[in-house]
């Protein structure tokens, strides 16, 4: 079982690489919910997501001969840019598995950091079997994009300031996709927070997470038909889970409509752009999905790459 | 001539008021222009935009029986905002006359901060001369929205964080429609950093202050038809152009493309918000209408005010 220490070595590894992003406050939230939040804003982080945390860690932990030969991953888009982006800055070639139908954006700043891109049917094949030929193939090292201690060390370093910058907290709420931001959290909260509960968001159309904690085991589903487009994954990491059982208090779910008005509410009181995924945490506050007034709550907010045709359209409503 | 000390003064009267706003950095928009940009965020200042500074300022200058009696003033709708929340914080009743095609947004949000609106048309009626008959009619005390000592000094702290932040610039490009901003910063440059030039920014519709400048006088054009609609001012104040004419190297212009370009720009890479007037200082530095390669650039971002639905329409073309 992972500890704090993994997070505490990614922290010093990021330190002046990863952006320590902004913690935003908004008095017409915190009226709203009769709470104080604390929005950790991942969005401003390099390559627009939490995602770069990870991967620019778990890209330092290679062996020189690993590094030489390079890395494949599948991602929906945000991993795939981070990934890119962190094997940029340090020389690895980067090969993605990415969607046919990933948001242009993603695609196109994948591309732009110099990846090189193999296109699947997310509906019909794994990304998992494509990618691990690439690895028996050409030699490369799989970095999943979050079933990895490296992974989730990572993303844990955001929790980890968040802490860090505002004190005491009663809840955290994480945007849940496969795990790996939750499970980061998690880490930290143990470490320095051990009185803040940990709370995973996810989609009301793939509450797997939510399944599995009920369980105490992976619940695998369908891939889930959800705007929230980086939480379209059918099952929880194992290394995520292992540490979200232990240490996550319970899961929630909200509505693509709750997302829309949550990145409504953003665009129009904090001037922030933050992408369908990256709102699940904040609509939990917002909805009452996790009744939080009275209390000091954090709200990960976990990337803010969203087309900007697609972001019209959200508005145009 | 007012001197930096009212900035000073100023500052110390907003200090735990106003925020302190952020300043962001991009390495595309250096990439894209050669130069190194510093971007000061007023689009995250209280109210969405710089104009709470001088607002706030100039409120807590009044006596006690001028607060009592009320004050009024007129306004595209960002001082109007900034005006109604100064007002509201320090219990001062606020009446605004407000164009009747204000954006729905900037209008919403003065009656929500409490304030009284008469409408006006500004293509028909002088808003001055309305403003005038309240005070002689009911007493009030008239804040206007840039042409007053207070005005120009509020609106003056935020270059001089921004000099603060970041040190020596070479440049500072700042938005131009009546000149608080732009007088207020040529101020705090004057003595915070007295080898940075300081550069106007304003919409090719309305040149009215490029051509005060090269004139040395007040030159007055009928009310420019652009989509920066906070520089949508005929002629500069009186106030602010002594300020401008003695310290500011010189006026630049932009086309209303270059502002959505600009306003795209910041959506996809930044994730902010940014209204189209606040695009103006950017728009010169990313169009070269103000040639900056090579040097250390501060933009002041002036706000973030803009209809949901508008967006969508800039985002989709």
């Amino acid at each position: 079982m992972m500890d704090f220490s993994a997070v505490t070595q990614a922290s010093e590894r990021l330190a002046g690489i990863a952006h320590r992003t902004p913690v935003l406050t908004s008095r017409t939230a915190d009226a709203l919910t009769g709470a104080q939040l604390f929005f950790k804003c991942e969005n401003f982080q390099r390559s627009g997501s939490f995602k770069f945390r990870g991967a620019y860690y778990a890209l330092a932990q290679l062996s020189p001969a690993q590094r030489r030969a390079g890395v494949v991953s599948y991602s929906s888009g945000n991993h795939a840019q981070a990934l890119s982006l962190a094997g940029q800055l340090q020389g690895v070639a980067v090969t993605v598995v990415m969607p046919h139908d990933a948001p242009a954006i993603k695609v196109a700043a994948t591309r732009g950091y110099g990846a090189h891109i193999v296109g699947y049917d997310r509906f019909q094949e794994s990304r998992e079997a494509i990618a691990q030929r690439l690895v028996a193939e050409r030699g490369l090292t799989l970095i999943p994009p979050y079933d990895h201690p490296d992974i989730i060390a990572g993303q844990g370093t955001s929790a980890a300031e968040l802490f860090a910058a505002v004190g005491p907290l009663d809840v955290v709420l994480v945007c849940l996709g496969g795990g790996g931001l939750l499970a980061g959290s998690a880490l930290a909260a143990a470490a320095l927070a051990p009185n803040c509960r940990v709370v995973g968001v996810e989609p009301e159309a793939g509450n797997d997470g939510q399944q599995s904690l009920q369980r105490g085991e992976i619940v695998r589903i369908a891939v889930p038909q959800t705007l929230a487009d980086g939480a379209m994954t059918p099952y929880l990491g194992e290394h995520n889970f292992a540490i979200i059982r232990q240490r996550v208090d319970s899961i929630v779910t909200v509505s693509d409509a709750a997302l829309i008005a949550a990145l409504r509410f953003f665009i129009e009181r904090l001037k922030i752009v933050v992408e369908p995924t990256g709102c699940l945490a904040a609509a939990a506050a917002f909805t009452g999905a996790y009744p939080c007034a009275g209390q000091r709550v954090g709200v990960l907010i976990s990337g803010g790459n969203i087309d900007p045709a697609q972001l019209a359209v959200l508005l145009a409503d």
